[in-house]
């Protein structure tokens, strides 16, 4: 495909992202939220966009649309389906990349295989997912988990801020609150799940690429910890008979911040990221201190791993330094691996479509993906963002680049298809 | 003097403090401010114990109660006066001992003088101050610093919570915004300032000594730092090109732990007691850290190689890390330290008075001896609490430490007396 052809899906991509943010709860910003009135109006939007781009269109029970391209030759796999898509809810103050380029790639991909009389041994099947985000209701990923099966408790009395429960919520939009169990694929029936995001991270810009293939939607951990020294007055008590709590912490920081750089390959990142210093006078040595740690990795193991070697150090500082500690896990999310042959296949079209071989770095943030890995292989294609900001009006991929990703995502679906 | 008549002054001591810890502005708990009722009355209990003990009862301008014992025998100082003194305001919800102990030793010095008929060579004056604490108003030692002619500038307009100023309360209480310059006392009219005050601090209580002798009253420097490095996703920026504001401003903490641990003469005491990391959330990297640093030190040359030593260090750390740093001064207070003679005086009265020779230390707080060293030689004589805590209902002294202390004062006056 020429890089003329390229720009141009890139700018129906930008322009389709365009429409989708007009469709906002505040007219100043981006803010739409899973099951309400700016949701439906992008879900319908969607799926009028997948009904010309040749796609049989269904909404579900958990407000998902999907759109079905079927087998277009028979074979082994022709009542099977592979699965592309992504979510079009959004934080609050959004940007317009975040989930929405994976809709709007998935759909332009349809387009492209169909101009190019492409003929699928499976059906394909394009997904929008309508909370991912998981901003409204305290509970996420609950239309990838129903497709997945993987909806455990779906918690349906969860409220918003407005008491709103997510049953009453699922009702009002069309979908139904009792039959998200019924919806679930059988794994036998899906060859894979296949996601076009924006990295939300600094790294392929920092190496001018714009693709790269994830390797694994991290292993998080979260912990809670919390340092007892004594508080004492800043003037009289000598530094040799302190126990500063927030020293000690200090010292711990540091310390996870060396387990975290330490070299490793599972792109380990460990982050101090609340911080709470009391009482927090300026002439007052610190009693006690709350910090939280966040801990992913590419591997359960080597998260765990991590977590072992970080408490072994805290715990040794705080013996040193006479205070107390405690560390709890508070939230342990495992790792959501992609599958090697979809890792192999996607670096094979980002080489194919862009002439560098396929990056892979691991997803810091979580994902689609996550749910539907309980169901199928997954695999994800990560497009460079501008200064790895996410989450922010500022959020952008250029049209050259999401060009790129759905040419590369043609070539994976086609890749998979040559593999039968 | 026996034990036993020494245990008979504590319980005198204690009986007063209990009496006067009764004068509040809240029924449950000690707040008793400058210019309020509640000094109003404190005032009135001590000048009543000041008159019963054989002193001659003023109230000055800035409402310090005065009590003057003449000269009981003529020579070369039978004009000049030593004053003897400390504060009988408070913090909220504050001990019993912090300041009262003070003026009730004092008042129990002149029983003890006159019940041994000594026959001073000098007038002996008594002083109460009233604003010490420095709580209603944004301004503290307006007392000490009448009597010392060091008010340069009273700031009479600054108001309280309730937006009552210095100068409407000064004269709602009996005192004369006017004349607080008139009440200057001149260099050569004082002999010194002497003042016994718990020590607000554990050292006294770690050695088992019931009593020390002030070096000087700590020179302070407070400042203000700012470290900004880059927020970011806790899980999508990977940790080689993170520049995490928290972590730089740990090691900044450690350096500056580091730098008063060094072995030195001076006492070196620094503190990071506010320390607030924004944004503050568990997923995001920190982008910015404020902190304060309190350091404080025996002397000026100390505290100023100790501030130097450590913008080298914090600016190396920014420097290496690639964050920006701030680090302003936000107030500098200069040593007040206390005279040679005092303490040669004061240490000779503590080894007669307890058989142990007088523990020299630092004071890291505050006192009216601030003031008054700008006036005359000042000395100080500190007593165990227990625990080293204060500002705090949990604020102790002992019935017996106490005892020692009156002891001792009365013979640090002795020897001063004594030398001429």
């Amino acid at each position: 495909m020429s890089a003329a052809d390229t720009k141009v899906i890139g700018e129906r991509a930008e322009a389709m992202l365009q429409a989708l943010a007009s469709i906002s709860a505040e007219p100043d910003k981006l803010t739409r939220l899973y099951l309400t009135e700016e949701h439906r109006r992008a879900a319908r939007l969607v799926a009028e966009w997948m009904r010309a781009a040749g796609l049989k269109v269904r909404m579900d029970a958990a407000g998902t649309v999907h759109g079905l391209l079927p087998a277009s030759r028979e074979g082994p796999s022709s009542s099977k389906r592979l699965l592309v898509g992504s979510h079009i809810d959004t934080v609050v103050d959004a940007g317009r990349y975040d989930g929405t380029l994976g809709v709007v790639a998935a759909i332009l991909a349809v387009e492209e295989l169909r101009r190019r009389q492409a003929a699928l041994p499976f059906a394909l099947e394009v997904l929008a997912f309508g909370d991912e985000e998981g901003v409204r209701f305290p509970k996420t990923l609950i239309g990838s988990s129903t497709v997945a099966g993987a909806l455990r408790d779906p918690m349906l009395d969860l409220t918003d801020a407005d008491g709103v429960t997510i049953r009453a919520a699922l009702a009002g939009f069309g979908g139904d609150p009792d039959a998200l169990e019924a919806e679930a694929y059988r794994h036998e029936d899906v060859l894979g799940y296949l996601e076009v995001h924006i990295e939300q991270g600094p790294v392929l810009e920092r190496l001018g690429l714009p693709l790269g293939v994830v390797t694994a939607i991290a292993a998080q951990g979260r912990f809670r910890l919390t340092v007892k020294g004594e508080a004492g007055h800043a003037g009289t008590v000598p530094m040799d008979i302190r126990r500063d709590a927030l020293a000690a912490a200090a010292e711990m920081a540091l310390a996870i911040e060396a387990v975290a750089k330490e070299p490793n390959e599972a792109s380990l990142v460990a982050t101090v990221g609340e911080f709470r210093v009391l009482p927090g006078a300026s002439n007052v040595i610190p009693g006690e201190v709350r910090f939280s740690l966040d801990l992913r990795a590419a591997t359960d193991a080597a998260r765990e791993r991590a977590a072992g070697e970080i408490r072994r150090r805290v715990e040794a500082i705080a013996a040193r330094r006479c205070v107390s500690l405690t560390m709890d896990a508070v939230h342990e999310k495992p790792v959501a691996a992609c599958a090697p042959e979809m890792i192999e296949t996607i670096a094979g079209a980002i080489e194919a479509t862009t002439g560098e071989a396929g990056y892979r770095l691991m997803s810091g943030a979580g994902h689609d993906g996550q749910a539907m890995s309980h169901l199928a292989p997954i695999g994800m294609i990560f497009v460079r963002c501008r200064g790895g900001i996410s989450h922010n009006p500022a959020e952008y991929a250029s049209p050259e680049d999401m060009g790129l990703a759905v040419t590369a995502l043609v070539s994976a679906i086609l890749g998979i298809a040559e593999q039968g």
